[in-house]
């Protein structure tokens, strides 16, 4: 199948057609010069507005997602507008190198939506992206941006560095919890502290419900905040405080508005242009780790005549 | 009080200077201009033979590690020579930035040793070593054989990305477990499985030792070894055990020069060369993000004129 061009695929996937959005996603994760293409294109749209979903495997996360999907599509809208006319979500499982597991699970529990042409359901996974996931997935959030979507999920598995990493993508982050969850968090509380907008205690029919909020409610007293998270107890199965969540994630954008909004998006871009160019940077040690004077380098290390730091140097020098 | 030259110090810690040894330890752990000194001088003598002893917290890490100061100093030796006149030990704790916890526990244990003048024992922290721990403990190693070190021991608290990273930089990778820890093994196979030249169940007098043993050797199956890792039970409190461990470890040495020990050095200077690489890379990136260009970019990336890929295309051909 010969690849069409990146120009003609927004075309089509501007006028809804999902097999070209599918393709854009696919030259983003593959990595290459489709890749460059395409997110050139990308960047000149709007971003949309980013919700992530994150936290500890087994939370309920897919579940509350759904809820958001069926809730955004009904009746949501920023600043009065009309309900979203379409929804993007991207799944991520950084500790699955391949589409299954959670993942695979996520997308069964979202099959009601699969049918809907109004949702747009992506499972992200790298398929020699430069920067991996944690650059592919900003990457595809501009690519929804450019196909004209104005609201895109986030769903990511985990607490740790990279989850934090793919979190700091989104505009609103919010970090999913269970009753009882009392040392899980504790063991991750400095990355949770760093990224949630707002904190969710999902199955909150559940006993511990006090404890957690207890917990929660120390843990951000211990920081000074412009904006403090707000605690949203929810049941995903039955619905029950979804709402609720939703008015947080609105009132959570408002306060970013009203706030400066290019120093949030500043600080944002910032973060994606020092992924791309440490990205760069490795991928230029693994090109001269193949090259001809490193063999020598190592050579004179194994001698005895020269050390780690002279070799670097004359290396990077050469380059 | 003025620096005194690495090449002076190098000469009275070959003398026996605890003090001068010291200091260019510190060297080593400041970074700049010293430390590439430092390191120059040190990489032209012999690496000591290395050791590592590496875990979870609470394992006896520290018990077993005076165990083999002790013994070594008594009876080790490695091909009939004489028993090692001065063992080094160097105490890492990656998860805490500062001297105290863990490492401070160590010290106190060790303290039998710290009297002798025949072992020397440095809890390692970073001070501004542009690699950190995992680039500040091979040079360190380096400088222990420079003076006249002829066996290092590393003790390493953790089990994770940092932990197996600065046991690659040993020549015997010890990993200490305990009856009962079935779990928390689990949770790092892949990454003991990596390093483990030899495996320890410290405790071996507490239940689980069974389970514990099957576990292992179950885990090894798994995998294929040129060197398959010995399971050696230990109680480092009675001592039981740890002549067995000692036997092991001359045993895994033997192995290693057996083969072609060339090529193990080699991999093990590709590693420390690549990781040196990539912090100067790292040190580019802070470096180009303090710039007037950068600047330029992130507008441009904010009117949504370019993209992150073109934009550090841009600030590295520029660098």
């Amino acid at each position: 199948m010969i690849p069409r061009e990146p120009l003609e695929l927004f075309e089509l996937a501007r006028g809804g057609s999902r097999t070209a959005l599918a393709r854009l996603l696919t030259y983003v994760e593959s990595g290459g010069a489709t890749q460059l293409d395409t997110v050139a294109l990308a960047y000149e749209a709007r971003s949309p507005y980013v919700v992530g979903v994150t936290g500890p495997p087994g939370g309920g996360k897919s579940t509350l997602t759904d809820r958001l999907i069926t809730l955004t599509l009904d009746c949501g809208s920023f600043d009065g507008d009309d309900p979203f006319d379409q929804v993007g979500v991207l799944c991520v499982d950084p500790s699955s190198p391949f589409t299954g597991g959670a993942i695979l699970g996520d997308r069964i529990r979202m099959q009601d939506h699969a049918t809907n042409e109004h949702v747009f359901i992506r499972s992200m996974a790298t398929r020699g992206h430069l920067g991996g996931l944690s650059l592919a997935v900003p990457d595809a959030l501009r690519v929804l941006g450019a196909a004209n979507f104005r609201l895109a999920l986030v769903e990511t598995v985990g607490v740790g560095q990279m989850e934090v990493d793919i979190a700091s993508a989104a505009d609103t982050t919010v970090v999913v919890t269970n009753p009882g969850w009392g040392d899980a968090m504790q063991a991750s509380k400095a990355g949770l502290l760093e990224v949630a907008d707002i904190f969710v205690i999902n199955k909150a029919d559940r006993p511990g419900l006090r404890e957690t909020r207890r917990d929660l409610e120390q843990m951000l007293e211990l920081g000074e905040h412009a904006w403090r998270p707000p605690i949203i107890e929810t049941t995903a199965t039955s619905g029950a405080g979804t709402a609720e969540l939703w008015d947080a994630i609105v009132e959570h954008r408002a306060h970013l508005l009203e706030g400066n909004y290019e120093v949030h998006r500043r600080a944002r871009l910032r973060r994606e242009l020092d992924k791309v160019l440490s990205a760069m940077l490795r991928s230029k040690v693994t090109e001269l780790a193949h090259g001809v004077s490193y063999d020598a380098q190592l050579d004179a290390l194994l001698a005895g005549t020269t050390d780690p730091y002279h070799a670097a140097e004359k290396l990077l020098a050469e380059s």
